[in-house]
């Protein structure tokens, strides 16, 4: 069984035939598929299903890698800081905002880890609101969110007032103005939930935190790249994200951060490095933050590990999000159907939301011997991920994943499961 | 004129003979010369020597980046995090600790900027000596360490006494020693100075520091990889370092960190993000430091960004520091023989040690018209750093620079100064 190829019930015994079927059409008609033919799909994967947690790797980004090596690196050297790579995290941060955050130029920039731009970010937007004593976060947020919060609440003195959403969905607006009041400093949550992969109302949440005079604090680490953001449109203060899930820079690739460029006078960061300075190579005493977004990179730009985002961010503007998020409100309701259809009948169940318009690029489905089973996917060269405590996450990347592969992946699960009842 | 070729007067008509014929005599007796070849070396750079800023690319690195997207990133995926990514940045900080650092196991990391580490660090230090009210930073170490340091004096209510050291030497122990008292919470120094490459005296400060209470944070940038550095001897408690520079990680690359282990359990970060949790993969409420180095790791490692100081760390380990800091000393020797001898009398003073003993990998060398003749140096394909106000740079990366590299390199350097004389 190779990826690409149509599922057919005699590789597992597991399909349907009318879902098999449905799969070699969806992808017979897919726009986009001639896409996944830019992305390294070796042999012995069967089934890739974790593009959400680690996105492929593009075949441009080991051209793109040797030629940095070789060229920039190896023969321009030192030059090349001037010659573009001291403007390349500002440069490739306004691509990634045109063709992905829905963010004007001037306002994203690249660098950090993300948990080192959460904590930036969210130091930054306490600055601006000194005198509030709350943050607003949410009890079903990823860890290093959770952990980051906790600790910068800690350290400047501040209240977290916790909402403890729905596990199935995720935080509503109503509970989010249930807490907002005049001493309300930062709302920090995400916009795609990394479990169920609920979309939050971001325009609706910014708007009602405004009212309050609080900022929000976007995480688009599950967003960006599966859904259509739209950070200027929703009048959002402040975002982070990672890429190396839906824009597939690689394990560990650098972060981004996105300031409304209303905040760039307001804002103040934490970690005021020589990278951030107005004038770094005069290298004169006291810091000066530079204007603009420059402000918010602290260290030496990650060059090497900014390569492959770079491959992707052009992917997907050529592809334009309007049809990749298409693609991806296609293959989630393909995977809900042959869950409903064929895994309900044997215990799982759909931990994300049914309706399209509040579903990211991901679908979790539970199960008790969940854990077992995704062991044994793995060792059928099918890879999801599993997410504790009976999770596992159907990641769908949508310019690198066939119907063909996700019918391929549900049809051992069955087969799995049913050998386990 | 290309790298690796003998200096001919002819060349320039700028270098005397004996000059000349020392740098060929001095290439044949280096037995650490064949390590020249494992770098990249293209035809039009003439000579570099500003691999203290940005060290060359090595061929293995090229490489290794293949082999990492194809195989680790693009066929294993997600299980490599499991089968090696979660362990690397402990295991290379492991190698780099033993081969460059002077470290025992168990205490190095890899990951962030330089900046961000140095911030982790500084604060961290600060945690464990919370009711000491000064920091000793001193007005010549590199700008992004007076910035960071200034910004956590700020937001930790702590004073900053300033030594202000000779800018052609550095900091001296009874500069430290006049300034020590038990308000001291943290001494902030680098090992070697990145204008004057003076080397500060690692134990008898931190043995002086430990006398008052006190700890020393040490900044490593410019002397791994060109001299023998001590930490566990010098029973350092804390450093930083970039692999940038004569580690040849590329523009960029991730930082590290040491923190000796005696003090693991003494010391909080401010950035616990949930690489740093005892058990990352719970995903559960709450932050739980992971016991050991590894809790001051914050985001996911930065695989692809450390995959070339891999190599290099490799390379040092087989050429071994004590060659390669002998090579350096007779490299800077050779440059400010030469800069006696014909730079001189153009207007050139040597702003760095002339005590070998107290001198790291690099020589400074100030003219008032440097700024144009550097200019002028890269025009031709010769590039060394320029450091404001007058200094040319002349860094020496062991392994991968020739005499007659250097001598090439000052040869045309008298010629640009004496055209303007």
């Amino acid at each position: 069984m190779t990826p690409g190829r149509p599922y057919l019930p005699s590789d597992a015994d597991a399909l349907p035939r009318e879902l098999a079927e449905l799969a070699a059409m969806l992808d017979a008609g897919d726009s986009l598929a001639a896409y996944r033919d830019e992305f390294i799909l070796p042999e012995g994967v069967v089934a890739y299903l974790d593009g959400n947690s680690l996105g492929r790797p593009l075949k441009a980004t080991r051209k793109r890698l040797a030629s940095l090596v070789d060229r920039e690196w190896g023969e321009r050297l030192i030059r090349a800081w001037d010659e573009s790579w001291m403007e390349r995290p500002l440069a490739l941060g306004d691509q990634l905002g045109r063709a992905v955050l829905g963010a004007a130029a001037g306002q994203v920039m690249i660098g950090d880890s993300t948990t080192v731009m959460l904590y930036k970010l969210t130091r930054a937007a306490l600055s601006a609101r000194p005198a509030r004593t709350e943050i607003i976060a949410d009890t079903e947020n990823f860890p290093t969110d959770r952990y980051i919060v906790e600790a910068v609440a800690r350290e400047t003195g501040r209240v977290i007032r916790w909402i403890d959403p729905d596990p199935a969905t995720g935080v509503r607006l109503t509970e989010v103005e249930a807490l907002l009041s005049a001493r309300t400093a930062l709302v920090l949550l995400s916009h795609v939930a990394y479990k169920s992969a609920y979309i939050a109302d971001m325009p609706g949440i910014t708007a009602a935190a405004h009212r309050s005079g609080a900022l929000v604090l976007w995480d688009l680490c599950h967003a960006a790249g599966a859904i259509e953001v739209a950070l200027d449109a929703s009048d959002a203060d402040l975002a982070v994200g990672c890429s190396y899930k839906f824009l597939n820079g690689g394990p560990g690739a650098p972060a981004y951060g996105y300031v409304a460029r209303r905040l760039h006078g307001e804002l103040t960061q934490p970690i005021s490095g020589w990278m951030g300075h107005a004038d770094p190579f005069a290298m004169g005493p006291g810091y000066v933050p530079a204007p603009g977004i420059r402000r918010f990179i602290s260290g030496t730009p990650p060059i090497l590990g900014m390569a492959p985002i770079q491959d992707m961010v052009d992917l997907i503007e050529k592809a334009g999000m309007p049809a990749i998020r298409a693609k991806s409100v296609t293959l989630t309701e393909y995977a809900i159907r042959v869950a409903d259809e064929i895994l309900a009948p044997l215990g799982v169940t759909v931990a994300s939301p049914r309706d399209p318009a509040v579903r990211g690029g991901h679908v979790t489905l539970d199960h008790r011997l969940m854990r077992d089973a995704v062991a044994e996917l793995w060792r059928r060269g099918i890879i999801p991920d599993f997410r504790p405590p009976e999770g596992l996450r159907v990641g769908l990347s949508p310019l690198s994943t066939s119907f063909a592969e996700l019918a391929t992946a549900l049809g051992h699960l069955r087969q799995i499961l049913a050998a386990d009842a």
